[in-house]
């Protein structure tokens, strides 16, 4: 860990299943494009509603991967 | 949107099953009340202990919706 | 209520099945030690990535118990 | 509890007396309308000064509220 | 003012105009059905872009009003 | 002071009389198994309400005590 | 109002009575070299410890006063 | 909605003639490499002055752009 | 810059016709008693309402200048 | 970690020296009675001025560490 | 500057030798891939423990650098 | 000190050197000027950076002083 510096991004999921899955899609989405993904903060949660429920979670998170040498 | 105005309320709702359950229960409760809900954002999880358990969580919630014209 | 004092601690657990699973374990790992616990708040949330996918939750928590007489 | 959703409303209470004068009176006065308080929590402590004394504090209070099923 | 409780309400305004303009807007919408509006403090600036240009700003509110004796 | 080491702990008090002996009913308790105790910082104002009254006070504090060497 | 620039400054009173008695002693100090006092607003309460009790609490104040013409 | 995973970055535009032209001038400016921008928040309200004027407003922009498929 | 100390200060401005304008007005004021004013942050945007109309923009800033040597 | 459990307490540490020496120093004396001890962040960097000089730096600090199977 | 936009970007460095170390690092890195960089801000300060001693300090920052026209 | 009023004001120090150089700094620049300096709280550490280099660091403090009778 002292040899590395990370860089930090900040990605959004939604799902209309549950909060955790939102979380586990925007990883997914994310580590099409990026390689060694470390660790994952949640800095809001919030959703949408449609006819008095809730439609889909949504999540933002900030998502730190290690800068390659 | 830009012709709307919204107005933001904050209710609490809980639940024995999960901290999603408890934004579910929260958002269906409200909506006996309040027409044109569109989103919620999450202001505090929370919940009580008995006998060494979680006995039930609690979701503070934003509920923003329509102000009819 | 009006005659107790509470003390509040801060936990973290995790879990890799979900964050009310890591709320679940770290009340359930304090309660081994501290009895009259009676409320918990959520302070973080975060995880590990391994491999591009979610490999486990943290949950952060503060756990407010009542001090014996 | 767990059957329960709460509703928080913001109130300002003022007081030439005290800080605590203030919380109480904003109480009342909410009282008169609402049902069913359940709890409080203060958000902000203020006051106006008129010829360098303090002529009254105002508190900001959160209070909340269960809705009648 | 000692003598007065406030209620505090939040509103959210847009317009495809300016800040200023979503500030204006709310609070007009708003004093269609409340009285004794007396400050208000700006808690978000936001908004949406179509096309890559600002479609219209969102700014949101709280609201001050006097309790009716 | 530059010799020494801090703890710090979180306590919360209650009284049906003021805020001020909240804070003093939290710090006694804690002095019963606390040696040292040096300052302490307010860090929440809250209370519960029956019948549409304050039935008591609760004060959240952060209490540092010197650890001894 | 619209015709006048404020200044803030930030003060600490302290007193061995009360909270609000800590407000009241650094509002007449302020005064002692401040004209055109106009409000203020709590942003810390805190205090000293000795002997396991309260010896005095602080209160850190934002205080507003116009600038003269 | 559901189906989109959105990415968030954090700029500065400024504009020597209003806050609204700093967020619409870095707004533009992103335009030029980021297809599908969604949405903006406002983070900071700041600027220089230079011989006691204000000489430019800065405005830090969090936008949130979906990522394509 | 590295030779440099700079004092901030905290002041309100407002306007009756835009926010801009509130910061404009009141860096000016504070420049009748101030030099070397360096930068400015808008740390609260707020405003009174009268007859259900924004009847002016307050602005709270806080402002740098570099202290003489 | 998936399978652990972890404490958080919050410390203070001084130095005459540096603000890193600081936190070293807390580090160090909470060795004496804690095993385990994982990570710490800084939450408040603070000190006191004697004759106009830093005469020591504070580093509040929380210190999590696991909690023994 | 009133003709630049900047972009911001979060990353974190650490050192086995200090804070300060720890931000020159991260800048060091960055600049491997990025030209105009122009300030930072640190956001946390934090570290790892290893047989109870720092093993090495990590710092986040925000970096902004000039977009090239 | 329950006898003593204190002022806090805020200032920015910089140093090409490090960051604890910085407060020394801004702390000995303040006392040419004030009297019965007393402590410093650290609100915000960031630094310019030239040629991808952390050119300096500039650390902004709140510092309290004793008002004299």
């Amino acid at each position: 860990m002292p040899d590395h510096v990370y860089k930090i991004i900040e990605i959004v999921g939604s799902s209309t299943v549950s909060t955790d899955d939102a979380i586990r899609t925007a990883i997914v989405k994310a580590g099409t494009t990026l390689r060694h993904m470390n660790w994952f903060e949640v800095t809001e949660t919030r959703g949408h509603i449609v006819d008095g429920q809730v439609a889909h979670f949504q999540v933002k998170l900030k998502v730190g991967f290690r800068i390659e040498d």
